[in-house]
């Protein structure tokens, strides 16, 4: 089966769109998700940002809250915009890196990002990533407990530098082959150049 | 008729294919373009950037290069990166503000976009700019002149601070009533809500 790559950051926020409909849009075509997650935060420090640039760029940060209120509303999907803005999403994404081969993975992306998008949680807590996983009929402290492992932080790491490696500079992001695509809106061209 | 305003930059590489494609999907939606020419250097400049954010930041400027080179071909349009970038499009614009009330204008338009970033021409040069202008069958000494004038300058002046005042931090933009769409692959949404 062809693969696509979702490269995602739980803080991102156009993330959340793409997270919540790549596993449909890509059934349909017969391409099968390989959820990569990894950090945006050191690759922003390289650029010399200390936050989203979301933040940093107040005109771009007002233009994207209402595109993405757009793009939600589209779609169909619940969002509330967070009380905080980006938040931390290191723990889930080690959970993630720890859950790689798990059948639930893509259903644990999904509930962090309504989580902070659609009910403003704070999603790096523990009580939080542990509801989400006991939701899905797992062993909260099991998977909190793997989230601290060194190796899933070495991951998570590895991840990051693997990200770097493909040019990749925002999130989300797919990789077909050694074509990047950029954004949530690039979803559908990243598909077809997976089945061409 | 119902009305979008087309917010472009010469400058700007996304701003080709929207400009390449605007006139045909805003015919077929029974929408009529509004030509909205500015300045991208004032606005970024405010955001501490002396240069295009595709120079300052690699992988960004890398990534775009190669996206711009799927969009065109994606849209059968000939594509050349040009030799330099970003080319200054301050007298384009000016003619473009001169010319706004002329049944010429898209042409023009289209026309330097497709000096800049298929045929990779010098688009601020008074050679090139007539050529154009010849083209269209118009006296290039007069058109040139009217970029030259303290009217024309102020006007562009002015469209800038318009779109400062609209939120507009990029280009294409795309503007209907209150609501901005920022990107080529914003404009099937623009059109949307102008005939929604």
């Amino acid at each position: 089966m062809r693969q696509l790559q979702f490269w995602f950051e739980f803080a991102s926020t156009y993330s959340y769109p793409a997270a919540l409909r790549i596993e449909e849009v890509c059934a349909r075509a017969g391409v099968q998700v390989v959820y990569e997650p990894f950090l945006l935060g050191p690759i922003f420090n390289e650029q010399g940002w200390q936050d989203s640039p979301f933040n940093i760029y107040p005109a771009k940060g007002r233009y994207m809250w209402r595109d993405l209120e757009r793009i939600t509303e589209r779609q169909a999907i619940p969002f509330r915009r967070p009380s905080t803005f980006p938040r931390s999403g290191l723990t889930a994404a080690r959970i993630a890196c720890a859950a790689r081969t798990e059948s639930w993975l893509s259903q644990f992306v999904r509930k962090v990002y309504i989580a902070n998008f659609a009910e403003d949680r704070e999603v790096n807590a523990s009580e939080v990533l542990g509801e989400v996983l006991t939701d899905l009929g797992l062993d909260a402290d099991v998977w909190l407990g793997a989230a601290a492992l060194p190796e899933n932080k070495v991951l998570l790491r590895h991840q990051t530098e693997r990200a770097i490696s493909l040019g990749i500079f925002g999130a989300p992001s797919f990789v077909s082959g050694t074509e990047l695509f950029w954004g949530n809106d690039r979803l559908e061209h990243a598909i077809e150049h997976v089945s061409g």
